[in-house]
This record gives C-alpha cells, sequence and structure tokens, in this order.
C-alpha cells in the first residue's frame, strides 16, 4: 500500500519511517531539503512538491498531512484537494480544531474525496514505534485505509470513531484531560516540595508507578525527569501550551459543560507565563485602601 | 517472620492472605467472629483479643494496624502501646493524618517502641496480589521489617521515606492528585457526553490505554466501569469522599501552597452531594434582583 506523507516534522518523520518499516511504500515531500535527503536514504522516496506527489501515487491515492493546524495545514489542504480525484483520501494527522475538520470534510465531499482527520497520541516516540490513533470519517472507506493505522499504532491503539470530526474532537479532549492530569500531578509534588519532609522525587514517581491507585505514563515520564535532574532546578516552571487545551475549554464553554479542573489547568499555565501579575496588584492595591495593608513596592 | 494483624476488614483480610503467601506467621484479630472463623480455616492464627494476639508473638513484636483512621486506630493504637515492650514495632497500615502520626510516634518513642506509619495504596486486590507501601519511621528499624514490605508490595512497589509521618503524608499526596486525575478524566468524558458526537465510552478509554499520553490505571478502571455500563446508567453522580482529600487541601493551606486543581477536585465532590444549592439560589435571586430575569419556582 502506498501512503503520500506531507510533512516531514518531528512526528511525520517518525510515521514515515514506522509506515516503510510496516513495508509501506512512502512518498514524502517537505520544505526543508536537509530532511528530504536524510529520509531518503532511509527507504523512503521523496517528490520536491506536492504536485509530484500526488502524480507519484497510484489511485486511489492516500495523502497524510502532518503540518502544524491552521494555516499551514490549510494551505496543503487546499493544494491537496485542487490536485485529487474522486475516490482519492486526505488524513490529516495533525492537531487541527474539529470544526475546522468538519468544513474540509465538507469540501472534500462536494468533489467526492474522503477526509480523515486523525488524532494522533503518544508524542514522537509513539510515531515511530506505535502511536495511538483516533480516526473520524466515512465507515466504508475507513475500512479501506484501516490496516494503515492498525500498522501505525500499537496494539489496540487506533480507534475509528464516527463520522467527520470526530476523531479530532476526541483527541482534543484527550489533551484536555492531559492538562488536568499533569496539573494534578504538579501540586502534589509542589505539596511535597513545600513539606517538613525530605523525598527523593524520583523514587517517589517510581513508587507510585508500582502498584499505586496512580501509576500512568505520565508519572513514569516524571520519574525519568526527576532521574536527570531530582529538584528540576535547571528548568524554569513556564508552562507552555498548544491550543488543544484551550479547544477543549471553548468546546465546554460551547457546550454549556461544566468543566472546571481542565479550565483552571488552562489558566494556571497561562499564569505561569508571567513573572507577576495586575490581579495581584489589584489585590495589594485594595488590601491597602480598605485596611493600610503593606504593599510591596515595584523597582522601575 | 511474625506479623500480628489487628483489623481484617477489606484491606488487613487481604494483607493477611498475602503475607501467609509468602510464608509469614500471621495472627490476627477483629472483632467480628465471622470473618475469624474465615480467615483461621486459611492459614491464619486467630486471637479473640489484642491482648492474646500480643501474648502470641514472639520478640520483638510486629503489630500491624489495619483499621479506621480516627478513633478505631486510636484505640487500637493506646491498647497496643500499653501492651507492646521496648523493641517492638507498631505500623500503621491505615490512612491516618500524617500530623497523628506524628503524635503517635513521640508516644512510641517515649517507651522505646518504633512506630511506623505505612501509606497503603492499590486498593483491595494491591492488598492482595502486590500492594504500594511508602512507609516512614526509625531508618534502622526499618530495615528489620523491610522484607514484610518487599514481600507485600508488586516489584519496586514499596518505598522507605524518611522519618515518621513521612509515609501517611506522601500516602495523603498520593490520593489528593488521585483525586484531580480522576476530576480531569470525569470532565473530559462529560465533555464526550454532550459532544455532537456519539462515542462508544468502552472502546474511547481502550484506545486511550493503548499508546496515549493520559493512559493510565485509572482510565483501564474505566474501561472496565464503561464494559458493564455502557453509559454508567445505573449510578448517580455522587461523589464520596473519605478524607486524604480534604486533609491534602488542608495541608496545601497549612503550607500556603497553591493546588487549585486539586481543591477544586475536592469541592466538585462536595457540589455533587446536593441535588440543589443555595449557592444557586443566591446567583438566581440576585440576577432577579437586578435583570428582573426569570427564577424557576421551587414545588414545596
Amino acid at each position: 500500500m502506498q501512503v503520500g506523507m506531507i510533512g516531514l516534522g518531528k512526528m511525520g518523520y517518525q510515521l514515515s519511517f514506522n509506515l516503510v518499516e510496516k513495508e509501506y511504500k512512502v512518498i514524502a515531500t517537505d520544505l526543508n531539503e536537509e530532511v528530504m535527503k536524510k529520509i531518503s536514504s532511509e527507504g523512503v522516496e521523496t517528490a520536491q512538491t506536492i504536485e509530484e506527489l500526488v502524480y507519484k501515487l497510484e489511485k486511489p491515492r492516500t495523502v497524510w498531512m502532518m503540518v502544524p493546524a491552521g494555516e499551514a495545514t490549510e494551505s496543503v489542504f487546499q493544494k491537496v484537494l485542487s490536485l485529487l480525484e474522486p475516490g482519492d483520501r486526505i488524513i490529516d494527522g495533525g492537531n487541527a480544531h474539529y470544526k475546522e475538520s468538519l468544513r474540509r470534510n465538507e469540501e472534500c465531499e462536494a468533489k467526492e474525496i474522503y477526509f480523515f482527520d486523525c488524532g494522533t497520541s503518544g508524542g514522537v516516540d509513539g510515531a515511530r514505534h506505535g502511536a495511538c490513533t483516533m480516526i473520524g470519517g466515512h465507515e466504508g472507506a475507513f475500512k479501506e485505509i484501516e490496516p494503515i493505522f492498525r500498522d501505525l499504532s500499537v496494539e489496540n491503539g487506533y480507534l475509528y470513531t464516527g463520522r467527520a470530526g470526530s476523531g479530532h474532537f476526541l483527541k482534543m479532549v484527550h489533551n484536555g484531560i492531559e492538562y488536568g492530569m499533569m496539573q494534578a500531578i504538579a501540586e502534589g509534588f509542589e505539596i511535597l516540595e513545600k513539606s517538613p519532609f525530605d523525598y527523593e522525587y524520583e523514587k517517589v514517581a517510581r513508587v507510585w508507578n508500582h502498584g499505586s491507585v496512580i501509576r500512568s505514563w505520565l508519572m513514569e515520564l516524571m520519574e525519568n525527569a526527576f532521574s536527570k535532574d531530582e529538584r528540576l532546578e535547571d528548568i524554569k516552571g513556564i508552562m507552555h501550551s498548544s491550543g488543544e487545551g484551550k479547544w477543549t475549554v471553548e468546546t465546554a464553554l460551547d457546550l454549556q459543560t461544566a468543566a472546571p479542573v481542565i479550565a483552571l489547568s488552562l489558566m494556571m499555565r497561562y499564569r505561569s507565563l508571567e513573572d507577576d501579575t495586575f490581579t495581584g496588584k489589584v489585590v495589594a492595591a485594595l488590601r491597602n485602601e480598605f485596611g493600610g495593608h503593606a504593599v510591596v513596592k515595584n523597582e522601575r
């Protein structure tokens, strides 16, 4: 079976390898010439342009887009859509907003092209050695490309989730849960750090991973992180985010659904981006106004 | 090696079995005659009273208390303390507050008895087939009873956590993290339930357990729960709690530590205990007062 891979970033690169290992013929393209050279020495055929990639694929074609969500995905999508023919398939393996996937599916339907939104979890290592994939799209057409997902994923690690949009929606919610779990784990270690006891965090994470209720892959990652830097002294506590947590909260609002812990986890990330806050200034000013409580002066 | 087990509830019963299987001599007592009869047919020697249990144990004695935290633990502790001799050991395997464990340790030290606070995770199945244990207490004395914890726990599933109190403190924080993780998972499924898509939750939990970032024992338990009741229609969403989550939040307050997600997870449990809330009435009344917004009348 043939797969055209557009985008050889961290995920697309490893997915291509993974597919080649499972004896797929992969034709890949990327704007980065270095990466193209590197992957062509590893059994992946390369194409200089999307046109060339589409031309080289046997019909019905399967094109996997693995580019950043937003403009990059949209411009690649429009390009691919203009080149494909009825019966071909486009898989968006990135983290697009599910509403974009609903709209892209409609555009595809108008041209009798099958659109699949595939949420991909498990990180770079998962992409290489077995990911977790959640795929929405036309059910009958899915069956024809199902082997791709079975082969790319760990055992039991792929799911056809229903109509188009449902794959990215499920991946979005997965990421929202991830935000909450990470914040809960982090707050626990914060309490340990401020406690009157003297814990070795690597050992704590290890024992919690062996038989406890909170054993989890995230806790395994903590064990690994603490093994390299016992008190995480080399990194700052700045928590960036890349969109899916925000989308989960926005979606919860759209659906009038209470998801306070996921929302708060997201906002604690925003809080971490600031050294000082205007909220803090306002509360300090008010305490000073009504109670004469001391404020900490800002040097400027 | 001998262990005296006081309390044959769900956990103490299974721990006793577990120990007998590892060729410990277990002498157990409980107020429930039925349970005593049952366990005596399974290789556990029984004692009618705590006095008899202490009398039967070889010196230095090792007494494991596995009774509910609070009054039950305190009354058993005082009884045991009055009977033991210098060099003996008391292990509290329940979920006592760490400050109680600090105080009990002091009482033990005054009598040259070794106190160990052992947090035990992994549920009933863990108690039977391999738990996760976190133990605080005197380091030298710990080494003498370390085999008990090694044998009771899964591989790498026990940790000497430092001075007395640190075992129960760590278990408390573990449970606080558990509250946050559970709430995050729950909110995710709530969003799926309200979504425009039609997910099969058992399959969702299964795919998330295979290669995803949020794979965890809790998600495995969800897979199991959904396999029995696909939309959890047979149970109400009332979330009880048994103390450790509250202690974690109180401790965070004592330590002036921000743990908002754990705190909110606890309060969402409290919210779930009420059909209606006074908060809701107050906000509805205020909206009515200032904006004439309709209120929902209460039938009474």
